[in-house]
Order: C-alpha cells, then sequence, then structure tokens
C-alpha cells in the first residue's frame, strides 16, 4: 500500500518551513526551511526610506519564495509523488497584515507605493499603532463592547484593527486603494487556491471577531474614526473559514509551480502557535498548551464560555471545534533570558562556556541544576516586556531580589527561569479560578527540548505533569494535521480534528512529574512571588509606572 | 629655617604606609607603603590549621616589619634628619583585636598557640562572633544597658567585645593565659612607646567605652557569660589616651630600630576612618565626613548629645575634642560594584575596556554619564550586604527593579551608584532630624578620587556642596597631624586637634556644587528609593528575611 502525506507549511519570524507528514502515522517524512532574504525591516525600507522606532516590516515576495523552494524540496526529499500529497496546511506569525489590490498583488510592490512604509507587510510585532491601539481600547470600553470581555478588556497594538487604523490615518491613500486587507497566512492560501479567504480562528484572535456575534460594528469602528466606518464590508472581504474546513482547492498554476496535484484541499491560514496544540496531541479541554519561545502562549479548550479576566483571547472553534479556545501568554521568556546572557553575564562564563563547547545559556542552566531550591535567596518578576497575563499592563518592568555580595550569574539566572514560571502558575490559577480546568500541560517551542530544569520547574511549581512535543516542528506538523482533517476521511485524512490530534500528536517519551518534596518548597516561594507581584502590579507601589514616566520625560520620548 | 616634619603611620587591611608631613605647609614629602606577608588569613594559618567560614585573621608580625620598612624608607627617601621629626601617630583598622602576654608579646607566636585560631589576630571583618553578637545585645536589651542607644540598638559582631566572648568561649585556655587583649593600634603604639596604653576614641567606638559612663558594667559581663565578668578589670588592662594627647614617648630601642629620636611623642592607635577627617579639615559641627571604600563611613562632630537611632556609633571627643562624634556607614559600597562588575558585565565590555585601556569600572561610568537622571527607569535598593545605616539590620539584601529588554549594563551600574547616594541621603536627613546639622560633605577614599559621576550625584541627591580630600593618603596624613598635636606648639607642632586640622587640612580645588535642575529630578527618584527602602526594610514586605530563612533551610547552613 502507497503511503499518503500531507504538507504543513509554517511561517515563522525569520523564516518559513515546510514537513511532509504520513496521514497514518504522522511521522515526518521530509523537512526544509528557508530565511526570508529581508528577514524584518525595522530601519528602512527596500529604497532605503527611514522607519520610525517600534516598526517591524516584511517583504511579501520572501514569502513566496520561501513557498515555492521549501514544498518543492520536500517533494524532492522525499520522493513522493503528488498523486501521495492529500492536503496543505497553512500557518503564519499573526496579526501579520498586507494591504492588496483586486488581483491579490501587495501594495508595497506597486511602485507608487515603495517608499510608503503602510503599504508593506507589517509583522505580529510591529508596534507602531500603540496611539490607535488605546483608542480602540478606550472607545470600547466607553461604549461597553463584549468583545472587550475576551482580550483582557485592552486592545493590545499587535491586533489587526489598529494596524489597520494606523494605515488610515497615516498613509489614507495606501488604505483607500486597498481593496482588502488579509492577514499574511490567508493571503498565502489566496497564492494557492486563488481566492480571498479569511481564516474564522485567526480573525477571532485578532481581528476581534466572534462566532457568536460578529464582527466589531459599524458604530464602534465610526466612533474612533468616521472614516473607519466601513472598514469590515469595505476592506476584509473573504469567506470565513472554521478550523478543520477546507479553504478551497489548489489551483492548477499553483500545483504547477509547486510540483504537486492541482484540486487538493488547502485550509485557511492558521496561527502558528494554537496549531502546535494538534501535533502533541491536544484534543478536548483540561490540556494546557504551552508555546514557549522568545514569548510564552498559553492555550486551553474548554466547554464553557466565560469571560476570564486577565486572558486576552477567547474564540470559539478556536483550536478544536466544539470547544472555546482560550487564550493566555507571557510577554517575554526566552528574549529575557537572552536579555540576561547579553548584558548579565560575565567574561569568564563565556569563556568557560566556549571551552565546554556549549552555548551560555547551557552552561547557566547546568550550573543552576546544582541549586537547591531557595538556595540563592533570589526571587524575580519577569515582567521584562511588561505582563500580558493576567495584569495586562505593558507599563510593568522587571525586578530582581535578594542579592547579596556571594550572588553569582546562575542564581539569578535560574530566578529568571523561576519568575517565569511563577508567572505561568498564575495564569493556570486565574483559569481554574474561572472554571477552565487544566489537569495536564504540554509544552513545546525551543525551551520545552533545550532545558529540562525549566521543564521540571513547570512541573514542580504548577504540581502537574509536563508532556514535550516529540516534533522540533510542533506548528507545521500541526499544519499538516490540519490538511489532512481538511482532506477528510474520504481523501486519505480524517474527519474531525480531535480524531486526528488524538491519533497524531505525539509527546516525547520522557514527562516531567512534580516532585512533592519540591513542590512544598515551590509553593513558598510562589506565595513571595505572589506578594509582589499584586504588590507592584495591582496598585499597592506603582513605582514602575512612574519610574516609566520619569524616564520619559528624562529622555524627551519613550523609545519603548 | 630648618622643615619640622611628623610621621603618620596608617595600617590598612592589606597593607601599611608611612607618610611623612610637613608641620606647617602639610605637604606630604615621602610615602612609603608595604603589603603584609599573610594578607588576610581566611582559610587556613600559617601552620595549615583550617579555619571555619565567617573568619578573617592577621599575622601580627607583619605588621611590625611594615613599621621598620616605612619609616626608615620615609627618612631615606625624604633625607629628614631625625631631629627634624617631631611626632608620630598612629591608625589602624578597627576592631582588630590580638591577646598579647605580660611582655606584650602576641599568644599566636607562643609555639603552646600556634595552631589556635583564636590566639591569632582578629581582623575587623573577622565574623565569627555573631552569636556571640546577638546574645551580648539581646542581654543589653533585657537589662535596658544605655550603651545600646549609642550603637544602633545592636551589637555588630565587627566590635571588640564579641570577639574576646568568642575567645573566651572557644579557648578559654588563651582567654586564661592572655594579660591584654589590645587593639592592634595600641598593640603597635606598646612597640613604639613600651607600655599598654588604650585609645578612647577607638574603646568608645569598638568596645563601647563611654567618657561619661565609663565601661561595660560587670553586671551585665557576667549576665551574658559568668567567666566574662572581670574582662574589664583583668583583661583590658592600660591608661585611657584621649585625641591630641601623646600617648607615650617613643623608646630608645624603637628609635634606635627606625632611625629616630628617642623621646619624641606618639599618639594612641587612631581608627583608620576618623582620622582621614583631620587631613580633610574638618574642624567642627556640620562638616560631614564620608570616606567611601569597599564600605562607607559617614562621621559627623556636633556640640549636642542625643541618642540618633540608626547610627551605630557615638563617642564624646571621638574626632575633634569638645565634640560628639557620631557615626553611621553603609555596609557595601564599592564591594557593591565590584560584584556587579565581577558577576554581571558582560564579556564585550570587558573587550572594550581592554581596548580603550580603562577599567571596566572607568567604562561603565562614562557610558552611565551620558545618562539623563531617571532616563534608564531603574532604581535598586544598595543592600547588597544587609544595611548598617539607618535600618540596621544585615538580613536586608539587594533589588532592582525597572528592567526592560533595552536595559544595559551601564544603566544597571548607574543605579547603583544612585542607590548608594540614596542610602546615603537617608543618613544625612537621619541625623539632621534628630538635631544634629549637615551644611558641607568632605569625602575621601578612593571612590571620591576615581568617580566625579557618583560625586556629583551625592551633591546633586544630598543638595550641599560636595569637597574631596586633596590628598590619596588622607588616614596617614590624618595621623601625621595627630603626631603634631601630640607634639604641642611648644615641640613645634600644634596645641589643638582643630587648629591643626584647619591648618593643615586640605581639600582639592575642584568642589562639587548641587546643579539645581538634577536636585529636582533626583527628589523624585529618592522618594521612590525610600517608599521601597521603608516597605522592606520597616515590615511591609519581609519578604528579604523569609528568603533568607528558605535560602539558609536549602542549605542545611548558612554560608554567608
Amino acid at each position: 500500500m502507497t503511503e499518503l502525506y500531507a504538507i504543513g507549511i509554517d511561517f515563522g519570524t525569520l523564516s518559513g518551513r515546510a514537513v511532509l507528514v504520513d496521514a497514518k502515522t504522522g511521522e515526518v517524512a521530509a523537512q526544509a526551511v528557508k530565511d526570508y532574504a529581508h528577514g524584518v525591516m525595522e530601519t528602512a525600507l527596500p529604497d532605503g526610506t527611514k522607519l520610525p522606532a517600534d516598526w517591524a516590516l516584511q517583504h511579501p515576495g520572501d514569502y513566496l519564495e520561501v513557498l515555492y523552494e521549501v514544498i518543492p524540496a520536500v517533494m524532492r526529499m522525499s520522493g513522493a509523488s503528488p498523486e501521495q500529497v492529500i492536503g496543505i496546511g497553512v500557518d503564519f506569525t499573526s496579526s501579520t497584515v498586507l494591504p492588496v489590490d483586486q488581483e491579490g498583488h501587495p501594495l508595497c510592490l506597486n511602485p507608487e507605493f515603495v517608499g510608503e512604509p503602510n503599504a508593506w507587510v507589517k509583522l505580529w510585532k510591529h508596534h507602531g499603532a500603540q496611539d490607535q491601539a488605546r483608542r480602540l481600547t478606550q472607545v470600547a470600553a466607553e461604549r461597553g463592547e463584549t468583545f472587550l470581555t475576551y482580550c483582557g478588556g485592552i486592545i493590545n497594538s499587535e491586533l489587526m484593527i489598529p494596524k489597520l487604523l494606523e494605515t488610515l490615518e497615516l498613509a489614507p491613500e495606501v488604505y483607500e486603494q486597498t481593496e482588502c486587507f488579509m492577514e499574511a497566512g490567508d493571503w498565502i492560501v489566496r497564492n494557492l487556491i486563488g481566492e480571498n479567504i479569511r481564516s474564522a480562528a485567526t480573525a477571532g484572535y485578532k481581528a476581534l471577531w466572534s462566532k457568536c456575534d460578529g464582527p466589531l460594528s459599524s458604530e464602534y469602528l465610526k466612533a474612533v474614526n468616521p472614516k473607519f466606518e466601513h472598514l469590515i464590508t469595505e476592506k476584509l472581504g473573504g469567506k470565513l473559514v472554521q478550523q478543520g474546513e477546507a479553504a478551497g482547492r489548489l489551483t492548477k498554476a499553483a500545483a504547477e509551480r509547486l510540483g504537486l496535484r492541482a484540486g487538493i484541499p488547502v485550509t485557511d491560514g492558521h496561527l502558528d502557535g494554537h496549531v502546535a496544540g494538534l501535533a502533541v496531541g491536544i484534543d478536548g479541554p483540561e490540556k494546557l498548551l504551552l508555546v514557549l519561545g522568545t514569548s510564552a502562549g498559553a492555550m486551553i479548550c474548554s466547554e464553557k464560555k466565560v469571560a476570564v479576566p486577565g486572558s486576552f483571547g477567547m474564540v470559539e472553534d478556536g483550536l478544536i471545534p466544539g470547544y472555546y479556545c482560550y487564550e493566555a501568554g507571557q510577554s517575554c521568556v526566552g528574549d529575557m533570558f537572552n536579555w540576561f546572557v547579553k548584558n548579565s553575564v560575565p567574561a569568564a562564563y563565556a569563556e568557560e562556556a566556549r571551552e565546554k563547547e556549549v552555548t551560555v545559556h547551557q552552561l547557566l542552566t547546568e550550573k543552576a541544576s546544582k541549586l537547591k531550591i531557595g538556595e540563592s535567596g533570589l526571587i524575580a518578576l519577569d515582567w521584562w516586556n511588561g505582563n500580558r497575563s493576567c495584569l495586562v499592563d505593558a507599563e510593568l518592568t522587571g525586578m530582581f531580589l535578594g542579592m547579596t555580595l556571594s550572588t553569582k550569574p546562575e542564581e539569578m539566572y535560574r530566578a529568571l527561569l523561576e519568575a517565569s514560571v511563577f508567572g505561568m502558575r498564575k495564569i493556570i490559577d486565574n483559569f481554574e479560578e474561572n472554571g477552565i480546568g487544566i489537569r495536564q500541560i504540554y509544552a513545546c517551542g525551543g525551551i520545552s527540548r533545550k532545558n529540562p530544569l525549566m521543564m521540571q520547574i513547570y512541573a514542580d511549581v504548577t504540581n502537574r505533569e509536563v508532556f514535550i512535543g516529540a516534533s522540533d516542528q510542533c506548528p507545521a506538523l500541526g499544519s499538516a494535521i490540519f490538511g489532512m482533517v481538511a482532506a477528510g476521511a474520504s481523501g486519505g485524512g480524517y474527519d474531525t480534528v480531535a480524531e486526528a490530534a488524538a491519533k497524531l500528536g505525539r509527546v516525547a517519551a520522557v514527562s516531567y512529574k512534580p516532585i512533592p518534596e519540591n513542590v512544598v518548597r515551590y509553593e513558598a516561594l510562589y506565595q513571595e512571588f505572589l506578594l509582589l507581584h499584586d504588590y507592584f502590579g495591582t496598585g499597592g507601589n506603582d513605582v514602575m509606572k512612574r519610574l516609566r514616566r520619569i524616564r520619559t520625560a528624562g529622555k524627551g520620548t519613550d523609545n519603548e
């Protein structure tokens, strides 16, 4: 019998990759990766036009280059024939958004707009729309908009709507000439299937769309800016595609270019974090998905529809159809550890790491592993980039406490690992206090595979078993699984997302179980964390915010 | 007319030095320095006997080697004749204490005791007597001993009495055979004048002696340990010598060995920090002496006798006869900056410093100088080694607050400089609130000459002019001035300490004046410091102490 495969394509921040996955076993038969030629454009456009601080743009041509290279590559490497490929799944960073014309061509490639920053792809971490986000939040709060309770009470500047309002206000001619603003993931799908669609899940998390209530109302948008009134009807066309549905069929032109068979099903463009849930086998509620990278995402499915304060996304059918998927997260995790390694580790450690042929992260982790819990006397608040959940406060800043003259870098590093886990424990407690149960944790992302110390700390601090995704390509694998669901059982795949996830999702053989003695020790430290968390985070002492004001006043402008 | 000179000898932690000073101009005609051969013995005695953690001993032979080398050296270098030298002043670290026999020989040099740690010199920073210090404090508090109000309510383990109680309890045979426990400074004087004397000022600060109330009572000492009852009468003999008096005259034997004239006056053994006050010209009240090194001392004279909570020493005639001299301080200043450079500065900075041929401290200071006040958004609590004043709490620990992903090492370094100055501002405010006025600041010690940024911060944060000692040898110079006062005007010197200090003390041409705009900016940051200081330091949140408990429990033993 001939094997059947699905292709998963995952577009990250700096590169894109494809995997070819066996539809029966979930094994990855081949994978290929390619960096974006223009990377992230933070200081200038390709034509030299300077960009303001906080901007982060990309070149849409890079995505197509990746697409047309990595898919043929996995086909070539695996030796699979086009007939063996039953479907394609796509995921993308989000909200990464671009304006296109009637033919689906990016406006930035139109000579008229090459020098206009707002015509280019605004990457998820583009932070130019902070003022717009503030105003959107304020008006929503004044009007008592329901959607606000499902996004943590605050519209983050990384969402799609603030980025579009920014374009309207800074570059009205771009807004005017835009036929459709698209999530980059949906735009990739358009290039495969030849029509505009819109991922319902992505729209739910990033465009504040709701299966129950529909899109944002034109009254609300008008109240923010009269010219924004018809955004939904005039600029956000395309049918909504639910999780697990096929968005469309691969066109002949695309099939030829990719070396695939025309007519195979293609999914909508998923969120790159969420899709990993399928790859680790999450098929229903009480299983928390932790995506650990530069920041951390925490996704949990539940039958219940409730407003969880401090979580920032709640979307019906957001991951597994039939469940509400809640999202919370931390705005810096790996970023914070990298800050530490870059700014606070002495030359002697860098030297020792070189000699041992390990990274500085590995060296610090090795040294930190030898410490007993609480031995350093240190505690930290992990707010180097604000607090996304549960305080939803970007103005908070980091803290280290407990240093003595004998404090060592590995002790401070471990305090950061612990602070990050304490922050996640707070998120978990908050879910449970609001009726969203969590029994187990499924972690994926670089840190989950690279830092066993931190994974054990997750188990000990949360008193829950922690499973690690078996693949180092969880998002791409998850997309491939979605591709199999789009194909359906009749097409060689699966009929439901839950079934496919249960069948194909994989965790590593080794899981991390809470060690009772450690659980007790960490409970005491977590209580100290909570005390500081509440004191600095909920108004006991707003010193962090006042220092930020002083800082801004000192600089003349806040560069953050 | 032939110049007249006095010699000042200053014994520090790692070396001793002599200066030959012109009695008319205060100019240093020659100086010589020599390291102690055995340095600080922290792990083992010369015979290999291991030392417990927290111990810090010295070899008394090293002091004599220094004495007999540096004095002949300055005579040789200057070409001065013995007839030109009118007196000798001595200062020493304190309480640095040793047991001697009837002939004044150190017990540690007696073959019977070479392997007994308690027979050696206990250096000021020997911390083996913490349990004794705690019990001495407890009994004094229970008995309502007056002296406790003048030492900050706590008997520090660095004082003389705990160190002697430790000897009694750990090595009763040493205690038994000791004819006299001597401050090392007084022991040097004994070697010069041939008799036991006791510096009244040193006894005041370090043995809790008071001009008004006399020594500790035998009832109190008995209550601590019955065998300690007769400490004062049996083990602490020798006449008390006041500031400015001659302790005695140079013996013939010593004069021959040193190449000096027999019969010249020799002072008592002063405190190395305090004597610097004369070198910078402090001649009365309202002039704060700041001695900035690994830690910081703050000394201020006043006509008033009051109990200043949080200051840890108040001695009548303690610096200038006729005034009460109050002492407060910070337990780590340079130590904290060194901790930072050693533990928290990345390789790239070390490399840049090497290329620019500056120290890492200089590089960080240069970079920090370019920051505006408050620009970093950081604030720190300078408690890396506890808080000596005004909280008198060794269990407090350090804190950094305000970090973001863009925080740089120079910003954290500057936050430490500022925290240290904020701590001193609190000390100054505390003095003033208790009626001890402070108009100007006179700083000496390495940092005062090396770090103009920090000196400007002192001026801006305290809103007072900061003068810097002109000499890099302020303690030795101060001792020489005391030597001139011991000689008296009739002997070619001066009749009063105040007159000599006013005439010979020197500050650098450049002083640091508060910059009004900076004063306002720092006032806002200081208020934030105070809020955190009080929250963590006065019971708002005892997290630092609880973490210390957890830490000790985790380690099995507290190694600090």
